[in-house]
């Protein structure tokens, strides 16, 4: 079977390695569709070094088909079509005890600290596995990973119907944002600083904001009636965005942090005490996240269609890097079927 | 009567002048005692000029007696002994309407935005008034304002029995969450550089962390069994802190800023977005704190005596102000009572 390895200096490489057979309570996966992300990009480009181990299969987004089924797993068969929610929790910390097991203090990421889907067969344990409808196709179920971290931070946002949602940072995380308030109901704005972006965004019928042409306070005052917006999702990881969100927000409204943001950022406390704002911190998913996001996609509520800007062969594995770093793509899958062999 | 007045340039001045008869739906409290305290300082160091009208009578945190009813004023009768939410809304703006009035978008302070209780005679609206039991010695009751303040800071929080709270900055209103959180059943520590409060502190039965001596984060996860702990306190207004505060919390920990930071600070919204922290702003309060403080005093939950550090006549305000200057004092009030005359 072949593999995309991350080997170190900026460079991934394509091997052939023979497939191992799954353990005792794993599966093995035929892997259909890995979609590339952000984090991706910053393990590719050396940000994450002290956590991979080289050479290092990435990929946490996708879709396949059961292939093996191990020893002692129950409930899968052959063929299953599913994905994974790639946490693996030690279940002994604090924040697994207190029930937080999806940012337990232990936590392996599988696909940055253990290997990951870019290769045409891939062990996991079964209790990582989702089950997948056979209605959904499988390209557009690579988006489910995705799809779950942004119920997840709406979930966090406490949004409720007929609220008003600003989302600061339209790349994918940031539209599938504006995807899942809108299909709970409520009005979303999107702020987008690429012309680009703001183009296909505004094509997915959202509303956009171009901060450096509006003031986009005194925007979100008037569409708010001078109250201030409910939500406000910071999704660009710029410092200008972080000290600005806290103007948009209304008395007790929500900011959720969304992006990372590697080094600490000014952010106005002062207005996070007038208003009595709350901000919180929304990482990875849960497992009902997971759900929801399943039921999104069969029940044709994410523009798959429209976000999956390409799908290139695992070969080609180092050019969909290159796309996606151009910041023109939205979201980009490698197809891994004919690596299975 | 007489009344201290902040005529600018850093100056009280104590004057004498007549007494104003009350409108309809006002009441004239004679008023017994007002503490002073930083926001007090900050307004006479010209920090808040931009707020205030000169000559301007400070002061917010009081006890007294009802002397004239005004017309139309039901419930209450000459004698009464009352204290005052010194909080006048709007009640039309978008955060009035939300239930949110405390923090009205806008907000008349009572004592900064309009005369305060630093005079003999005081005129307020009959809405204000929270009433005092006759068992509560009038000195103490002048700390029900900082006491609310409090009170509402923890409910922010979401302490509960049981839970470990890190307050940082141990001055009036650090050892008055303190004393709170460890009223409801929390395990408390203290965090305070100055060695004069830190032995205050200790002699009011709290642990304490000289940041200056002591690894607190290391402290904190020793006496956490790893986890961090439950709430944090920003009371310090210091920028170090607020930096330091996210490492002391758990995963879903919550970090209340209490402290006014007059500039943006760095914040480590990594941490906030790896442990899925909440930050809340916490501002004044609502009455039901002033219900629950009252009480809380009237227990004798709330260390009165050893809190008040002086009680100085109305015509030594100046002096009193040099003293809560100079940092060693807990509580200074003013003995407004012979200034009714």
């Amino acid at each position: 079977m072949r593999a995309a390895t991350y080997i170190g200096n900026s460079t991934v490489e394509v091997t052939t390695r023979d497939p191992r057979a799954p353990g005792a309570g794993e599966v093995q996966i035929e892997v259909a569709y890995t979609g590339i992300c952000g984090t991706d990009l910053h393990v590719l480009h050396g940000s994450m070094d002290a956590r991979v181990t080289l050479p290092a299969v990435l990929g946490h987004e996708m879709s396949g088909r059961i292939a093996v089924v191990g020893e002692g797993v129950e409930d899968w068969a052959v063929g299953d079509p599913v994905t994974v929610m790639p946490l693996d929790w030690c279940g002994r910390c604090p924040a697994c005890r207190a029930g937080h097991q999806h940012i337990c203090q232990n936590l392996d990421f599988i696909g940055i600290d253990s290997p990951g889907s870019l290769q045409g067969r891939w062990n996991v344990p079964a209790h990582v596995l989702v089950r997948l409808p056979e209605s959904l196709r499988l390209d557009h179920a690579a988006l489910v990973e995705p799809v779950a971290v942004s119920v997840h931070d709406v979930r966090r946002s406490e949004l409720r119907p007929g609220e008003k949602a600003v989302v600061i940072g339209g790349g994918p995380i940031g539209v599938l944002i504006a995807t899942t308030a809108r299909h709970l109901g409520a009005d979303v704005v999107v702020v987008e600083l690429d012309a680009g972006r703001r183009r296909m965004i505004q094509e997915l019928g959202f509303e956009v904001l171009d901060p450096s042409a509006q003031d986009q306070v005194e925007w979100v005052e008037e569409w708010t009636g001078g109250a201030g917006a409910d939500v406000v999702f910071e999704v660009s990881g710029a410092a200008a965005a972080v000290l600005g969100a806290t103007a948009l927000a209304k008395v007790r409204g929500r900011l959720v942090v969304v992006a990372i943001h590697p080094q600490p950022r000014p952010v106005d406390l002062q207005r996070v005490f007038w208003r009595e704002l709350t901000i919180v911190g929304a990482r990875v998913y849960e497992r009902a996240d997971f759900e929801t996001a399943v039921d999104m996609l069969a029940a044709g509520a994410v523009p798959a269609e429209q976000l999956i800007t390409a799908i290139l062969p695992l070969a080609e594995t180092a050019d969909a890097f290159d796309k996606l770093a151009s910041g023109q793509a939205m979201k980009v899958l490698i197809d891994c079927q004919a690596g299975a062999e």
